[in-house]
């Protein structure tokens, strides 16, 4: 099984990063390609770079056919409803991935992301899914993502102590971490705090093996439906 | 990996449906075990059956604790919340199984099921996680349960002339089958109808070897904290 | 007319307690019979305990079928659809009765009941009947069930204290008690802080009073549909 | 107990008709008082005729303090919140009464009332109070609030057409009819089409009993807190 | 164009305060009509003014037909529906009109009003207008309306420091001012924190001055059809 | 005052009937540019479109900084929030003008758009902009945009006859437009049906000339702060 796993943002060493955290979770024989786009942010920290991420990400997604699921990773789900129109293979956001995982374990969740400005995108998503009744808040720790990169930021301390304050005023039950990069601290945080705490890298690589395995695919009628091939065309003219 | 199958019902042939359908769903090395309590209704058709199967249902949990994960294999998901304080395993129902799939390779499905005096409970299940917003409409197909497992019925023609309505009538991008002896008509249904037709117990076998798979344990905090042992002594008292 | 008043636990004196409360709301004319099942958990927290207590209380019913409306005397309003199912008179919770009326006198309500393992069932139940969005919050006092039948204990204090916390900071207009066994603290707490305080118990005896003296009966369609009499006889074999 | 009734519009003979069912409906002991205010419209179809009530509405709650609770026996609950602001007795609309009680009798329930101007504001009164999740559809008969009072109109023939249409659309399990004059179908509506059939008068009467029996009073504190005396003096100069 | 703007209650200042920040905001060739009923409560302070200044304010649209639209100058938005069914011009509140602009302007504002006891009305508003999912909280600055009117007051401290609240614990991105009589605070707030401070009076204004330049008209189908002129004359016998 | 209508694909014929519409809605004194970019799709019908248009759309922005407002002239409002990051000025969609405009002037409006692949994208708007719950359906007439612009076709007639059946089944009190390129068929059609019908160009028109009437900005603080100097260069490295 061949799962292809993008950061829609252009920092190749947070490709590496995910790249990692995506192989230790898969099965043997599960194939990740972790890949991204070559132009675009270098970052995706709210709406702005979201959308000028778009481009790339796609065209990633459309020059990388051969593949039995895809994984967005980057935890606003960037473009995740246009990738459904242009494969039919299954698309996961880490998101999504992580929000669906922990309202099956949890009454209720909470989510730590970095900075603040990203908080309204995940609430939107998280309505978007219908799971916000299920997220006690969207809290952010004002790390920002390559801050997540640099060895010597005190990153993990602002995240646990975040986290500390979810389990006290939001009466959280599981933590999910709002950043494809913080995927090496769900282990050692969970462990801390003594409660389920999830990474979506991981969570979407499992959930790709699981739909891929049940040879899912992603409805060809009505909002997923694929753009018709002369449109395809005039929008990759390479083609 | 060791997968617990429970059929709340008493009615061993269904059991065998259902235990053939995760079987065929797992992974290589994933170990079914499909079981059923020896006392409570022979079909779960509506609240109150859900009621009398919860005292044979955790009980079976209780003796089965050498598994990795737990599977509930009927479509309204019979007591969740409270398997999920009796073991730390992750449990998963098919109902909830089925739609969080669903939910993320359309924008909107429908459910068929079987009487309409299952709907209320489904419809029930489905705002509680949140994912109503996605369900266009649960159907009835006046099918009973029992039904299902007899060759001769015209269930099947049912069936699909509800999945027909409901592609016409609610827009649906997708169909749950909703009951778990529905599970061997997934396949040709989708086929025959042109769109994603998700099964629950095999969406619930993958869903488990996931969780499992990523060493995932349901949230000790809050509403899933497991019983005092001097409470589930005095009510399994041959402990 | 006849109410029967049903303590799903299992200890005695907790159902005497609730007799004394439910005689004392009840008008001249009504009589009250309170019971409990023999086996099942001593109280009931969270789900497990409601769980493990459904077959004793369905159970109970049945055998009592002379009652012009049954009251399920837990705050949790533990298998009150199962209940419409087994019989066609008014079934009524005590926690639900209590959100009915704090609804009708308050624009908003907060519920101080027992454990934290407690509230995600009772959130799920407001949202469920709708009223969530007139409860500013669920409040847990850290007083067990059976604390509350204990003559040395602080629970009143506590309870208070909560009481207070919910006017100040959740804006709540009236509190609702959320447990059969803090029926006798009402009248004085709502003396001590100035504002309604509504037990269960008094609520749900006087709403059942109302609805049988309209000759109400459950309505037989749909969700609430009985059993058919094969599955009630296969799963109570003694009838 | 004394229950003073009102109907907010000017017509005598339906205040009449309202009161023949609350004391239809009342416990012996209790004294019904009917009143209408003598100025204001004539019957309430909709927003306008519902705002030029009030004042009449609230002028005649004011003159008649001697009563253990209020009834509004307006379907669309006219001044429902500004009359909880002048009295601390129970104020109870009879829209409100009927959907509290079709909720604990019915997963779901659909409301057939006269003119289609008058189906938003039931809407937005269910939505309000929670019970929107509760109700199927609100049904207009387009039989006008004065038709009810002629002997030879067609009304029951077409209220009964749309309750035929309810049940099989809207999948209801019981109906509420929505206005005050059609208090004395329903006994009859409901053994035609064999389901609860609700009537407000009778319902919120019940009610009014039930919270006057337990001495319940409408929060002073937040949105109910009384008008300053002088600016009641101010509003109601004769004081 | 000709826009009159409705003070609801009967205080001249407040009346002549609104006038002006009105023409302050009105485009030339814009002209404003600032009026306020004869009778009627001196302030609206939560449910029961807002209730009694009804009649009042309808008459008043009814005398004043020569215009193009109509601002309903109270932040509670009262009477909007019933001024609906009365006039076919746009109706506009200024609690709804800051309420849709500052959706279009933050992702979540918080509202900053006069008393507590005003504060379940203007929640019933969000949540009609379908808002309530924007804004964040509804905050009482515990200052009366017509302390606004009094130079030596310290009404503006109190504004400012809720304000500041709002930003640290509500995540707030924009501010409402909840009453008429803080349109001249606007400006001077916004400087002071920072973000956009929306005023009811001009945003209704701009409003009124869009739909009438759209030549808008408010629809005649269902809850804003016109009273028949038969009622209208028995309620105005003056016509 | 200088308003920026952006039609977000690129068909300049629709650009130019979109600047025609615009400009017959604004006021004298207002100076409107339509553009569009010079790469992306031809039309935007669904997610893929969509996010294929953003880098396109953003650039277009940013290249035009010398406007008081910005119009984003496509019916799933294209870009919106990522938009109101790049620039402080008044940022708005037309499906958003026109949903605000119809939800004051009816109680509940439905949409007529083009495909049926582009209606989940409006119900996700709708439900972010907190207006689903005004909005009776989103219906499709199966008219692609740009069968529109070719005067031969049936596109009116389909249009029409959707709208009839929204008033007979959705009880729609007002009509919206779905895209941009009905923006000329309005006034007809509202005049042939007797309702309200809305066309988003000119909505926003006129509330960009209110917004920017106003001064008003577009909060910085949160999910809409600029992105960073460094990061915007990095993305458009030409400046």
């Amino acid at each position: 099984m061949k799962i292809l796993v993008i950061n829609p943002n252009t920092t190749a060493s947070m490709t590496d990063h995910i790249g990692k955290a995506a192989r230790g979770a898969a099965s043997p024989g599960t194939e990740i390609t972790a890949v991204n786009p070559t132009h675009g942010p270098v970052s995706i920290e709210g709406y702005f770079d979201e959308a000028m991420s778009l481009a790339g990400l796609l065209d990633t997604i459309r020059r990388n056919p051969d593949c039995d699921a895809v994984v967005i990773a980057c935890f606003d789900d960037t473009g995740l409803d246009a990738a459904r129109c242009l494969t039919d293979r299954p698309v996961i956001g880490i998101g999504e991935a992580a929000y669906h995982f922990a309202s099956m374990i949890s009454n209720k969740f909470s989510v730590v992301t970095t900075l603040a400005r990203s908080v309204p995108a995940l609430e939107h998503n998280l309505a978007r899914y219908g799971l916000d009744a299920r997220c006690a808040k969207v809290r952010s720790s004002e790390v920002a993502v390559l801050e997540l990169e640099q060895p010597g930021s005190n990153a993990r301390q602002k995240i646990s102590a975040e986290i500390g304050t979810a389990i006290a005023e939001d009466r959280a039950e599981a933590i999910v971490l709002g950043c494809a990069g913080m995927a090496s601290l769900a282990a050692d945080l969970a462990q801390e705090h003594g409660l389920p705490v999830l990474d979506g890298v991981t969570c979407a690589v499992k959930l790709a093996e699981a739909m891929a395995g049940l040879n899912m695919r992603t409805s060809r009628l009505g909002g997923y439906a694929p753009p018709p091939p002369a449109k395809l065309k005039s929008i990759f003219p390479g083609e």
